[in-house]
């Protein structure tokens, strides 16, 4: 049925059907009854996950690719068909599908909370529906990595991160959105070559421990690496005994100055304790500095996080950049996200889900943003159609309408807005283990639409509202 | 240079740059070297993480199709080219690429230990150094979703288990491969349609909760649902009162047996806690029991793992199958597989890594099985060339020869082989709360090799050996 059965590729031809089934199955029976009225469904964070004060946007670009590019095919029609469950009119309805909505959504790299719309979508309600899973499943990620990886670039003060997690992440696609998320969160680059490519990072790569051991000597290796990559050359000094590694690397870089280059930089990339580490950096810097080498960077990796590079630089580790893998590559401390896609409006205006125990706002909403001084901010959630409070700067901003997207980002755009974003961050939201409350609210207006709809369904159903209470105060 | 840059699809096309930049520099720089001599590779998981008694192999099939496929074209040539880095004879060697090795495997569905080499390649240096990265990316993930689903189906005791993960698995790929690892390690099916599509997988999937919501009430949108899908229904009877969800969809039952349907089961996704949960579950099968469903199946799903499932069974839930997501799709407890790809034999023999700190068996070899009374088990790592021990049965079978597949298993068949093996285990080894020590040794022909081999490397460097011995302690 398809060019590459056994390995299952993911591909703009067959992502129509990266769904959960129920979401076909609702849609098919929408349409046989009638039921594709436009409507408007919120994508948003339900509560910070344990030590993390802030989320970061990421994922749009591929959701509006996505949303751009949906259709389905012969060969997916035909498997659908072949499992006897859905009517004839709506594999008709497939065959024509384009998606026609709108979209309005807080732009990559900006910092937002849980409850914030990250994505709100506008479209007949099938439409809507159709895209739940797949909507979810890039956001979800994106913007756990972007989360993720701003707190090891604010761990890094200032010094390099490099992404290098591909053998490490969940799968192919995985290792791709990462190098990309990270890279919005002010990763300097990734050791993945081929997002490199399709996204126009920088790459890094130098060589293993199993390099150095291929020559007869570490001297040896060295030489030949450096004559190989003269502009590029970090070399790797911890295969066999550090110091005397950073000694043959310094011969190496005199041979390279000799010729009109310069050695970039030399790694250290096991150890003991982050306490030894920082003290075998110090060591390593002063060989290099004694050596008259002050220019060459020192490279820290090996199992790191945004804790370890905490205590590094606690305990004086003498560092220029940082390789950064597994850990942050699957957010390990946090690796999944609870976002949801939820039903805020339809033709008969405002909704909230009260009886679903998931708290939701009703209606089409923009958030205001006020920053005060010493980098503090706070979010007001409204109504769209509110007019805006003093000082504030909309997060919501219009990205497709009726399926063509109208505005998109550089990645360069969106790591900017971020490093914008978190250099004006106030300590409480910089600390790496707490869980701060975060700085938003509604406005009136949504307040009184909320509470007046909660009074409404009270009236109708007091079971319900019971219920509704109950699991908030266990989800939220 | 490629056709979805705003997306960063991976495709058999550009996936031979699906790769750490240093694995093209250090081949790079053999290639100048003439370092391209046939080489041994084995990929091993170091250690069990915790609460991980065995390991089950997954995507070797995925790791056969990229080594038959891989091949750089112009766009990727090009790219690399465009980093100033690489040698014209390299990009000429790459033009010209194709893997031409020899792989050795443990076949997918079978249980395996740490050590253990799940891969063994052989080839030409520089082709078993490039594909290092994406095999690693490939084996780790579906490893490590494959165990954590073994664990699940284990704790469901003959219930059916569905992947429900795709909104919350890290981006598209991985929601592909979780639903084939989870298949192989038992799980009945999942919701993701394109999974269903490209492997064969059964696919499942009912209503959420806006689908009731969209209907008047709960019996007009179950009445609805069961006439557009009178084989497929399973009705979500807790989005107002589970009790009465339940009358509602006997009700519907009634109704579909009237016109010769057959109400296939109720599903509950919300709970306060894992105890109401299972006496809710209880008081839902008396009433579908009373109402003569004796048939119909109770399905629950919301956050659960295998955790949560023995729970749920040991206070006796009356339950017929599982929905299982967010926690089995992401691997909550262990996010991420450490497994390792090092060099054991080259043109000079056996190699052994003493002074990466990271223990490695020298040479090609065969694990050897034998199976005793009441599910024991006793794996024996041997060199490839010694004979089997009595009543032994070998693990690692030849999967590829000089770059073509020579043996493929269906999906069904690795399954049976997960079956059959999860049917076989010894109660210590099913326990899900701890970490035992694996049951594997060495043959007396390996432990000598290695002993041997560390002797001489102690006597030309014993500070090498220090090293590597403090290293191995920590990483072990």
């Amino acid at each position: 049925m398809t060019n590459y059965p056994r390995f299952g590729f993911v591909t703009p031809q067959n992502m129509g059907l990266l769904t959960d089934l129920y979401e076909l199955v609702m849609a098919d029976s929408y349409l046989r009854h009638g039921m594709n009225e436009p409507a408007t469904f919120d994508l948003f964070i339900r509560g910070l996950p344990s030590n993390r004060a802030f989320l970061v946007s990421g994922g749009l670009e591929q959701v509006l690719y996505y949303l751009e590019h949906l259709r389905f095919d012969d060969a997916q029609l035909d498997y659908l068909a072949s499992l006897g469950l859905f009517s004839d009119g709506f594999l008709n309805y497939l065959r024509g599908f384009r998606f026609t909505g709108d979209v309005w959504a807080i732009p990559e790299g900006e910092l937002f909370f849980p409850l914030e719309p990250l994505l709100e979508i506008t479209a007949p309600r099938i439409e809507a529906q159709l895209i739940e899973t797949f909507l979810l499943n890039t956001l979800n990620f994106q913007v756990m990595i972007a989360s993720k990886a701003a707190r090891v670039v604010l761990a890094a003060a200032g010094r390099g991160v490099v992404d290098f997690s591909p053998r490490r992440d969940h799968a192919a696609d995985a290792a791709m959105k990462v190098a990309r998320a990270s890279y919005i969160a002010g990763c300097t680059g990734t050791s993945n070559v081929l997002a490199g490519m399709h996204y126009g990072i920088p790459v890094y790569g130098t060589m293993a421990h199993s390099y150095v051991m291929s020559f007869a000597d570490e001297l040896s290796a060295f030489r030949a690496f450096a004559r190989d990559f003269p502009h590029n050359a970090v070399l790797l000094i911890d295969t066999y005994d550090t110091l005397q590694g950073t000694r043959n690397a310094m011969a190496v870089a005199q041979e390279m100055a000799s010729r009109g280059h310069r050695l970039r930089g030399v790694r250290i990339d096991s150890y003991e304790s982050i306490d030894e580490l920082a003290a075998l950096s110090r060591r390593v810097r002063a060989i290099c500095d004694e050596a008259g080498q002050t220019e060459v960077q020192v490279f820290l990796s090996g199992d790191l996080d945004e804790y370890r590079i905490e205590e590094l630089l606690e305990r004086r580790a003498a560092v220029g950049a940082f390789g950064v893998g597994t850990r942050m590559g699957t957010s390990e401390d946090v690796p999944n996200l609870g976002g949801v896609y939820k039903l805020v409006e339809d033709s008969s205006g405002p909704k909230i889900k009260l009886s679903t125990g998931k708290a939701t706002l009703p209606g089409r909403k923009q958030v205001w943003r006020v920053r005060g001084n010493g980098g503090a901010m706070h979010d007001t959630i409204a109504l769209r159609e509110e007019p805006p409070p003093p000082d504030a700067t909309a997060l919501l901003a219009q990205a497709m309408a009726g399926g063509r997207t109208i505005t998109q980002d550089s990645l360069e755009a969106m790591r900017g807005r971020c490093h914008d974003r978190l250099a004006g961050l106030r300590p409480a939201l910089r600390d790496l283990h707490t869980t701060p409350q975060p700085p938003v609210g509604l406005s009136d207006r949504l307040q009184d639409l909320r509470d007046q709809m909660y009074r409404t369904n009270a009236g109708q159903d007091a079971e319900k509202r019971e219920r509704a209470k109950k699991k908030t105060r266990r989800r939220l």
